[in-house]
């Protein structure tokens, strides 16, 4: 008897765990993690979790130990692994930013640009990225592995730090100036390149990618329904954004249509005033858990 | 250069924070309070958002170093405030009763009325509105600022208290009896008379209270869909509380139609019964982020 | 004056309370509790609400201090207790497995059968269900309450256990195996027999059980919409599950329908690709509170 | 090659356990539990600890799986447990009163004494002992078994209660009103008899009870030291409460003594005044962990 | 039958009440405090504990709601309270440094001293304080009174605030300036006058005075044994401060003497390497409860 | 005017660092940590604290950024710093062992030595110190940084593992097997070269060192007084371990000495019933600071 296949993803541990756990959620895995086990449970037969660190999730792709994992660019590059990448996503709501390693030093410094770190220390948990960078620069300068809480040792400990940021609030509470970028990272969808060539292994993932892709689609839009007199119908249409075709169904109620669009939910506040000028009326916002175009 | 307008609004910190930060992520506005600074992030760049006590916001709306805020109808009372009421909104969905300020004394107390407080001594947070209601019933008492646990105080330390209440619950379990009430109170949106005469300002404050009022609508209704004979349309349609019309559109399959409705999330435990009754089938409940009719 | 009528409901208290308040949340009633009182508040003026273990639900429905109770089919079996079932229920998302009370030892305990049972020691919190069975099976064994904590005493304490498991993987992790299973259980809406007799408390039982069944049916599914051009709803149709109707409507724009359907939350995964293979456009999905057929 | 004996000793589990480990630290015995492992460590290799809920270990005790554990008096009734009694401890500081189990009921019930219970329901966590108590009353009633919150009952589901008190503020938090105690009890270190018989596990029994003792009895008492000169030491040894002698030992400078007793630190706010007055210098008042007379 | 003599005694509720319940402890009060009562337990019978807001306890000291009350000196001047001041403590183990209510801008203010605030507007918990200090110095400005946050308010909504603090590190961190002190304060023991003059209150008043000050010296003090030869004696007790008497006894041994001495705590990194040099052998440190000369 | 000269010391952030804390408040320096400041207050102001993870202390220290900083020995030669070495000390009170870092495989893996691991891959935080092993025993292999949950690891990613344990049970409970022990680790106060040249810095240093030494000592020991005849105090002499001389001094009491021992808390179990056997009277157990011989 023939074993059914498994898809082994890694998902990153720790500060993103939960929001990757939501996010997976959304897109229909739900996952369950026990402090007794550590494979955690999944409500698909065809999945096999892992939870790994971030920072060494690609390493394990590589080397075929998961067939596929979610982790940071940032970290992808750090180790120079040598994987697929699937897809790109965008995991925070609030800012929807990428994450980014910058150069930073105490505000009152003399340091103005890369040049001026030649034979001085620096710290950082992205020791590879940022002996590249400094190489790329021609810039001979130390670099140390930081164990963490590396915006303190900016001000005593090394001359300049190269840290991650996503708003810059915590470096500007550290009194620290940005010097230089040097990665801007987004959370990726990675696979190995075997499991990538398996045909059953590869609409696996690629379910998985267009799945949370509709998840988290949907955790920037919203759905709204209003019915409309006819005649008014075309001036309705003018405020929306160049979108794909809005729903239009006529109603038993002569004279009168519903229409149904899906949109950013960040244009909410500009569209409704808008709507109800042009004589949409009923006008409900309603949530989405996917969108796929 | 000119620089773009904002918009100035103070939010309540503290007890009603949370729930005020909920409402207005619900309303679109995306609002994150971070430890290290005293200015949150909002996701509107027209906004600037302070977090100050209820009790002070309509001094600092009054004084124009906010445009606008939300807080509660007692604390404009109190602070004797002068300020434009743009709108009203209940924010508790459970009891979606106002909060109520009222003259208590010990179950036992031989207080009957307020006539019976000459001579007394009153504690309570809201010592303006206290004499002011002394006042207009003729009786002089004393009136003391209370820093809190007022509903212990009235056992031992005075006389009575003016404390505010939603259920009187807690009132009970101390043991206390409501003699009158002096002010029924909700939440606010107030602003600034000057800022409501600027016409950028005034705009951008309608759009917050509209948005806001749909989101709060939304909170306590549902989207309810059926599908129905079309025979059977018109007893269905009897048994809906006289709303605006429920959209009906017509279904490819011969004979039937759609019918959708929003109706107050309380009713329906009845109504759908009644609509099963009336022959609706498939019928379906699903959530609302916003209705603005 | 004659009082409005009222009918009592036990529910959960304890592990299960959380989950069940939630479920009567969704089923449209709100439920507070307060640790002032014993008597929840609910937002509904013909239920009273109180709180019991549910181990001793059915003892109260019983006897008649409770017209109706959630609780689970085993402790009605426990207590032998003479009451109207009304409905079963499945609470836990993530399994949506029974519980199952199981006979268990220690990994490499001699013991195959009941049968090895002769004479020795078995801990339960099921005292009665657990004699019935040794009865049943000719086994004479002692059995004694157990106060919690139950696996761990197979190891020493006792020669096995009877204990209840979701998903087993408690009872491996404390290294224990399952030799037979006495029952399995799921939640029950159970009534007094005079209650159920009762014109006006059966309504209002049969619609808090139509309402929870139609909150349950809801986790577990989702609603589905799409446009399609009308040559290819054929196609699309046929990817759907054996299901009632989707519900098909025309659009404004000519050669395209718009498509709902409700489904099952779980094939999600496997539909959307097979819709969007078969032509359809704008998928959407969306969450839903309630499910009536 | 023999083992080296080991003693095996029940701890309570739940609600007792974190002030048992701290006393049986403080006797000596340091007990770190893990979350791993139902087998606690303890830095004694002569033990072997086994945490067991307090309503058990008598019975555990008896069957002999535990040579001793420490569980109350109570306890030890309700099993009918034949156990030896070894000592007696009082654990609370703050009450330093023992348990109690009463008959109660409601505030403004008509049960007077037990006779009036004749044919009514009573609920309890200790059935044997109500029962037994109902017999020698001869009073007929059911007893029904309360797996928690059995205060709440008393007021509509049963007739009345019996429960466990110390100060009866739970009690009367709950308006219910004491008619009779059943029984006090204390925390009892018990061992099996046949353990008893072992004469090193009788002297490894015997050194628990007398450092636990002594631990015990420190948490109470506190030392004191003092300078005077000697014609005063008359004077301050008549302030003492009539004990074993103090020790006064002598100083190098002429005509003074030093002055050290150990006493109850209930009397130090008496104490300290009328040693001063009665000449004491320099008093100090320093904690004791343990006191072995 | 004539009633025990209680004195009823205020302490502060919330920020200060576990620091204050804990001296008091260790002065040898325990207090209990539960969620259902608003008087607390304590362990003498001859005390009532109410707890009270310490902005509040010197208003009901003074009425004769108290006997008496332990509250900061700034609560007492700010209610301008007429109460005899029975002793005053430092509670801060850490710092040991009084309260200070400072007059603070923000860094960069043109505001220099209190001159610059005429016209202003200055936010404060302390509004009479606040008022009388700027009379004093003939200034005319707005005081209001502030519910909180007072440090945020200082960079936008006022121009100045008088807040207090301990260490400053608050302020700095909120990048205020301190112009000016407006008062420094330690907590007291108040009494009512009438109290103060009744005989048992007193004494009892005074007793709890003595034992607090005996707790509090003894916690920033410690005991410290050793022995030396006597020819080394004298050499010893050069090294130590000018201090009463150290306890000096002589031993079994010949030759050799115990000596025994009270310290600052403080003091006891520099003393024991000199005694250490001073010949001393096996110095012992230990802590004390209390200390009475 | 010259600067007072200061130490500057690093302590270990993280894991260790309450208990590190705890260590130097006991030997007299207390630190109060703030969120707002990176520097630690601490109340002896010829020292200034900084918190650093026990991964870098060493190398900042090596650097000279620190005079001096207390880490463990692992990370000194992990780092292969250069630094002196002041003392020794065991933190942990339950285990007193030092920590371990062990070479680790799954239980049932074919790996019995390090020879075995010829081309494996191992995980570890110690990269450095687990390839100067290999490098010892001749054996080449892939290492590889772990960012943590190394534990896990060794059942899929790695072959094997080097992690540090101090009892194994947490090795056990991931059923990995010990092969070999590569360092045994103890706390260390570290000094930079250069600092400890510096005759102030290097008496600072032994000053810290005497005195948390003297507080470690304490904490595994207590002080024991009793009251004996004269006849008996040699028969209880020879119940003591060789100590360092008791102190016995003469009591005013004829016939009788007072005896005080400072001895192991771990033998206090044994030592008690020994006394009490050889006539001691009136024992008490006390608790002590700090211990300097």
């Amino acid at each position: 008897m023939k074993n059914k296949p498994v898809l082994r993803l890694g998902l990153p541990k720790g500060s993103l765990q939960d929001a990757t756990l939501e996010k997976m959620a959304k897109a229909g895995f739900n996952i369950s993690v026990s402090s007794r086990s550590y494979v955690p449970y999944v409500d698909d037969e065809e999945l096999s979790i892992r939870l790994i660190r971030a920072q060494e999730i690609s390493r394990y792709v590589e080397h075929g130990y998961l067939d596929c994992g979610i982790t940071g660019h940032d970290w992808v590059m750090e180790n120079g692994s040598d994987v697929h990448e699937v897809g790109e996503f965008l995991f925070s709501k609030v800012s929807r930013r990428p994450a980014r390693w910058v150069l930073c030093v105490p505000e009152h410094s003399p340091v103005k640009s890369v040049k001026d770190l030649r034979g001085k220390r620096i710290a950082t948990e992205v020791v590879n990225l940022t002996k590249r960078y400094l190489k790329k620069h021609g810039v001979k300068a130390e670099v140390e592995f930081s164990w963490g809480a590396t915006e303190v040792k900016a001000h005593e400990l090394v001359d300049a730090i190269v840290e991650v940021t996503e708003t810059g609030s915590s470096l500007r509470a550290n009194k620290l100036r940005i010097v230089d970028e040097l990665l801007s990272s987004t959370p990726r969808l990675i696979a190995n390149h075997t499991a990538w060539k398996d045909k059953w292994k590869r609409h696996k993932i690629e379910t998985i990618a267009l799945l949370l892709k509709g998840a988290l689609e949907a955790e920037a839009k919203v759905g709204l329904k209003m019915n409309i007199r006819e005649p008014n119908l075309a001036g309705l249409l003018k405020t929306l954004p160049a979108l794909r075709n809005p729903t239009v169904s006529s109603l038993s109620q002569k004279g009168w249509v519903a229409v149904e669009v899906i949109i950013d939910e960040h244009i909410v506040r500009e569209l409704i005033p808008a709507m109800k000028a042009a004589g949409a009326e009923g006008i409900t916002e309603y949530p989405l858990n996917k969108i796929v175009y």
